[in-house]
């Protein structure tokens, strides 16, 4: 990932980079692609069962990381209340996923991995909330 | 969008189909495809350069819009405050860019049915977040 | 979705619509969903461990189908190569979601509906690679 | 990026990791970033007007990045046809949003970026070709 090199080219950034952001967007990015390697991993287990809650949550997690990065990669104007409203949505869907994945690690390495990602994205999310203003 | 028969056909919705959830499902596809359309449409206008913040509001709208539609659509286990939150992300989107896009409705017609568009998808937010508890 | 109003409306167009890549467009947020919803159904469904092949191709039919969608829905400038290859990768993708829809279609009413919307999706590729050159 | 990780421990993986596959899975992912960074910094350039071909191919490129680095983080079941035509098309975008970018690359910072970062997925793209059959 090139975020810092390409934030910080931007016309209108001129220094004010935002690096809580910048940390945002990556681990949004990185979330997103793990969520979506999760839920299929999960649906690949043979207790694919008792899995449902998992790759449901992992799915809604990849969509709003996926979504949620995007829109932070913009520096172009400005849309701050959305933003904001985003990476709050972000936060919620990377705990409650993080959570639930948590409850599989022992079994199941992927889970275990995942939610480390989602406790990871929901910690810079905190972080970002503080500096986008 | 066939989005009210496939709910309908879900093994665990059997009747509780959440008929504003489905609105809004329908609403979110279309504006996300509107926005897209008018951030394109917008990027063609020899005023481009008064442009730049619709575009970006636009571009904001679409990403949250496809990333809210998708996690609507999901109904098998529960991640109603995940849900919920993007839900409130979605229309506050969808308020700020039917704003701006209203700004430029005589001038431009893609901005004004986008407008349209838009406040659509935000009321029906509304009417989903008072339904989905 | 108001596809034809927003594709008239842009300054590039000037009655060159497009109409088939136009049906490709609103077939393409469609199957989008519905394979969003057809994957979440099945996921719920007690022979869950039966359908993962169907879930994979509803999921990457879903993300192909959206991709393509947005894609197509730009005027500005020119990428026809691209959005050529696009739609072509989204035809395979709706052609083997579909028939593998269909080989549950008596069995889950979702992937009935979900295979005719393949269908429907798959032709219309087909239709806007006529037309799109 | 934890996307090695997390395809090692896919239970129908085993050790057919499929490295060119993460190659791209990494490189598709990172390169959908920074096409959105890229059509955001264009749009806020003062000669916005001249870079609306180099728009247009960033959003195009960073929608078919995502839509298939997702499609590529799968390993249950198989879809190997979509796959390939998804990364062809990928490919292609790839390409043409380099040469695009390229030729901003001495004005502007963020295209040159973008430019190599689109010629490395690119790359990656064919070798992904050669392993996925």
């Amino acid at each position: 990932m090139h975020v810092r090199e390409m934030i910080s080219t931007h016309p209108h950034v001129q220094g004010n980079t935002a690096d809580q952001l910048i940390r945002f967007i990556e681990e949004a990015y990185s979330c997103a692609q793990t969520c979506t390697s999760c839920a299929d991993a999960c649906l690949a287990e043979d207790m694919v069962a008792e899995l449902r809650q998992c790759i449901r949550l992992n799915l809604d997690c990849a969509d709003i990381c996926a979504a949620t990065g995007a829109m932070a990669s913009r520096r172009t104007g400005s849309n701050v209340e959305v933003l904001r409203a985003a990476i709050q949505a972000c936060a919620e869907a990377c705990r409650r996923c993080g959570d639930e994945c948590q409850s599989h690690a022992e079994k199941h390495e992927h889970c275990r991995i995942c939610a480390e990602s989602c406790k990871r994205c929901a910690e810079v999310c905190q972080a970002a909330l503080e500096e986008v203003r």
